[in-house]
């Protein structure tokens, strides 16, 4: 096993090159087998074994930064940097996360998570070096999913006025999350089919690097207009921005690959390497089917079957569900995902609906306003996107949807915790976002039934902006008594007494009506209020309980601050009642991976630590 | 007079083509005239006479769809959809805004206001039509400034997926607010440069276009990969992104635009037509300095100089030196603007120290996480940015910068209700987007001597992100009397007295001293705080208030959600203090263009209402 002797950082350099292929096979295997026990990235991880081991070979870390964009193909770095150990505690709360992470080792150069931040970030790197007159090389790894997004390429028009070295590694697989798509990614695709180019091209700048001052001769030839460089050289549109262009390469071969880099490292200015990768690599069903093994939950290695748990249906198979209905009925409404067909439950409708379903890239801000033309050309669009991307979209919501009060709803998955994702994926701001929004809507269902009429109250009864928040994970079935229709900024009375008044928001009525249990149970009288509303919020209900109980309790699954206990608060001292109000809600913190469950212990939400804190706030109340 | 012949939208088809020269020359003199008393966007709207011009002659609105990006530059097209005699209120309370509005004509398409939005809200128009099988032209103008924002990357990467027509026409003045910045800048500037290029290309798409079929042989050559091609078509970029590339013309040459846009219509797919222009033409003033006329205060037309009312420093002007200051004495601090040198008041920075200076285009999402990188690289960023363009970096602030808590400095300008450019440039909602963000600080002054050493205590006492947000317009010099030193997340306590305590935050303070004063003669004893800190709040401040007062009243620019009076409420219910709450603050909607005094007024936060709105909640407190 030449895995066994890889256990601290840097490790890597001491052995013989004869050994790179196989130690590549052995990280493929133990990434294979860790993660079909743990789950996490698995696709996007076999695809960059040899990329990263090539990286590691050609540079110093933690000297030079290395800055994975997104983060989630960072596991190859991770065992390479000294974390093999940790992988059976991958994803889990206390243990290693699924992403870089500078708090937990210095050689992880910049926290990622959302994707197209790579080249902005290492362009500062850059500057701050520069400036300083450090020396160091910095290179950012962009995957051509990544590519989609604008930011990439803000950062991409600025490479070019780097005096120094900048390496950009375009890990090019074809994919995002799902199959890439746009016109970048269309020709990226011919650049990579253009076979017989590639090998003339290494070639030529193998053979002048062998020379003597080779790299300088590259370089020149690359500064020159001539058609040789049309040989090293195909990519206008890098070529077009000021960035020299070298490859593509082949991203499952060392050798070439630490060549390549060596010519990278030597280059004055910013370079980008085009490094053509498989997702999925090494293992065949992944190799199959790269979008399924992109986020894994256990599987079985040799079948490749995920090991169900049988939860039931998660909240985005009812959207799924409820959106197709809907669309099938109403020729009126599209549908748009920002590369996530499969996350978001759009894939159905696309299959159904190919000519109303938009996948524009890793691109939520582009989403939401395409968003806000179409509807401006009269149809009904539904972007479904998780809540913690959506945040990309905060001032084209706000600009481009709200101020014309157009017709777009937003279908919110991941609202809340999200688990092991950690703290880039948590959905724990969208109601303070969006609170803050004139004109907009927000609704949040407290089970699978009412994430469906919620949608048609959305899109077939309501006309303007529309923002549906529903958590990550099994949809809730219960409450199947409790079905008032919904009538709009009206919350849901589902028990209505004295003393205490929960009211509570979306995925926090289930917790809620645990807590109300126990608070009767233990001898006091219980109203439980479905807000459904988080804006506009129901006045009347909360001036009906201000006036008739002793405590109002605000439960959310959002931090405090701008969420929906806020609002609460700000109402009963504006409408000066005489009752005393206890926000539950998320800390004002990040909150780490692990389980949601852990995670809800952890903050404090989970219905008994509430159930203490309602009775202890209660008994102490200054009536 | 040919402008007398121009009285409602589409009179301009009725007009003679030799009589297009003469009308140009007189919407230019007439725009000079109007802009020079009220104020405005002059250098861009000289620019796009012609082209815009030459749009409304080709295209059918408002069957058509005409879309202006940024949308300052739509003056000529208000004028040609018969609102030339509301220029006399441009921007004005109750007047024409400066930007296309769907509900003051419909002849606007779309409305804008921030940057990058054209494309995507183009092809949302564009597919809606086609998912319809309706039939119009969709047209998105966008200028190379607004090209270096991500989004119009994103939507440009969308774009090939098209499959009826779609027009983008890129207004290339070189010139974003200030000079353009980036690579794409320079690959335009390539082509432009290419004169000789430009006849041989113009001469053979028009000679073939007066062929019997000529558009479709046009087409058919776009697609093939032959030398002809490249003749018509230089720019691999759009071309590599599967965009058909039409250009560059001459943008102040009315009949060749009519040509190159009627052949632009035929295209079956999204086309870009490459329009170069000068920012100011026809003004010499403005053709020299563009940058100083792209948004200006009313001028003298002989002299060009601007009819000042001396006021006094403003802001941006106290923030430009103090950092200067700062820079001299700590090479560690860099600062960065996303296209806003002058506006920001960075320029200064930028001669003084062009090394550590950054303009990174239109790019705020890159500029955040920009800034992130240089933090990590050892330096102590400022991004000096308006409140409303801060919007767009949301996500980046909250995942880039504050989860890592990096040392990165908003410098926050035109905070609160700013005048005339109206509801997309307001910057009303900064405190509550940042104040949901952990690891966030957000500090803001009462007056220049504050912002001065607010600005320090964030780069050199403090470390981490720090956000300080100030207003547009003159300076507060009052309250020399009050430099207590800034302390982290401590007030400022100005008069402490009993009754009822003011709370204000920056630019509020001066007007909670009005009413401080206003109530004092009234025979309120009154307490005044300068909130300074509105994450993290002073707790103790609102707790000692909250003890030994009334009322408590919060006073904030800025929307109620998610602001500083919500969180005071949240924290009066939290700790159970026996007051009441007041908020001041401004509604839940968008504001319109006008005065900030009459805005203040609408809005009822200025001293006068607020007095009023104190006593008579004063009153009927429920004590």
């Amino acid at each position: 096993m030449i895995l066994e002797k890889i256990n601290k950082p840097n490790d890597i350099k001491a052995l013989d090159p004869i050994e790179y292929n196989q130690l590549a096979d052995e990280i493929r295997q133990f990434l294979i087998e860790n993660i079909s026990k743990t789950g996490g990235h698995l696709a996007s991880n076999l695809g960059v074994v040899e990329l990263t081991m090539a990286l590691h070979l050609v540079f110093n870390l933690p000297q030079d930064k290395l800055i994975w964009d997104v983060g989630h193909q960072a596991y190859t770095h991770k065992i390479l940097t000294g974390r093999k150990n940790q992988f059976d505690q991958l994803r889990k709360f206390g243990g290693m996360s699924g992403f870089p992470k500078r708090n937990e080792s210095h050689y992880d150069a910049f926290d990622t998570g959302h994707s197209s931040t790579s080249i902005s970030a290492g362009l500062g790197y850059v500057s701050a070096r520069d400036i300083k007159k450090e020396h160091y090389s910095v290179i950012s790894v962009i995957g051509d999913g990544a590519l989609t997004g604008g930011m990439a390429y803000e950062a991409l028009n600025n490479a070019s006025q780097v005096n120094g070295n900048f390496i950009i590694v375009l890990n090019d697989n074809n994919m995002s999350i799902s199959k890439n798509v746009g016109g970048v990614s269309k020709m990226l695709g011919e650049i990579r089919a253009s076979n017989s180019y590639y090998d003339l091209k290494e070639g030529v700048t193998n053979t002048l690097y062998k020379m003597p001052m080779g790299s300088v001769i590259v370089d020149k030839i690359k500064k020159t207009k001539s058609n040789i460089k049309q040989l090293i050289v195909p990519n206008q549109m890098f070529e077009g921005m000021g960035i020299t262009y070298l490859g593509p390469v082949d991203g499952h071969d060392i050798e070439k690959l630490i060549k390549i880099f060596k010519v990278a490292k030597r280059i004055d200015h910013a370079v980008l390497v085009h490094v053509v990768t498989q997702k999925g690599h090494g293992y065949r069903p992944a190799e199959r089917n790269p979008s399924k093994y992109h986020g894994i939950a256990p599987f079985d290695i040799k079948t490749g079957n995920v090991l169900k748990n049988e939860n039931g249906k998660s909240y985005s198979e009812v959207f799924s569900e409820a959106v197709c209905k809907l669309a099938k009925k109403d020729a009126k409404i599209a549908a748009i995902t920002a590369a996530m067909p499969d996350g978001t439950g759009l894939a159905k409708f696309s299959r159904w609906y190919p000519e109303r379903f938009f996948d524009v890239g890793i691109a939520e801000a582009h989403a939401v306003t395409f968003s806000a033309g179409l509807a401006a050309g009269g149809l009904k669009p539904v972007f479904a996107v998780y809540s913690s991307f959506l945040q990309r979209a905060y001032d084209q919501i706000l600009h481009d949807v709200c101020i014309q009060q157009l017709h777009v709803v937003f279908a919110i998955d991941r609202a809340g915790l999200v688990g092991s994702d950690g703290e880039t994926h948590q959905g724990i701001f969208d109601l303070s976002y969006l609170s803050n929004i004139p004109n907009m809507t927000v609704f949040a269902p407290k089970n699978a039934w009412e994430l469906e009429v919620g949608l048609e109250f959305g899109l077939e009864e309501y006309n303007g902006p529309f923002a549906l928040r529903y958590p990550r994970g099994t949809a809730v079935t219960a409450f199947e008594e409790f079905k008032q229709p919904i009538v709009y900024g009206e919350a849901e009375v589902m028990y209505y007494e004295k003393d205490i008044a929960l009211l509570a928001v979306g995925s926090m009525v289930e917790t809620a009506d645990i807590v109300r249990k126990n608070l009767k149970a233990q001898g006091y009288s219980v109203t439980l209020i479905n807000a459904r509303f988080v804006k506009p919020i129901d006045e009347s209900a909360v001036f009906k309980c201000g006036r008739e109980h002793n405590l109002i309790v605000t439960m959310e699954e959002n931090v405090i601050s701008g969420g929906f206990g806020e609002s609460v608060c700000q109402l009963v001292s504006d409408l000066q009642l005489p009752v005393r109000v206890l926000n539950i809600s998320l800390p004002d913190d990040y909150i780490e991976h692990g389980s949601v469950d852990i995670l809800r212990c952890e903050a404090g939400i989970d219905a008994e630590t509430v159930t203490e804190r309602i009775i202890s706030f209660y008994e102490n109340i200054v009536l």
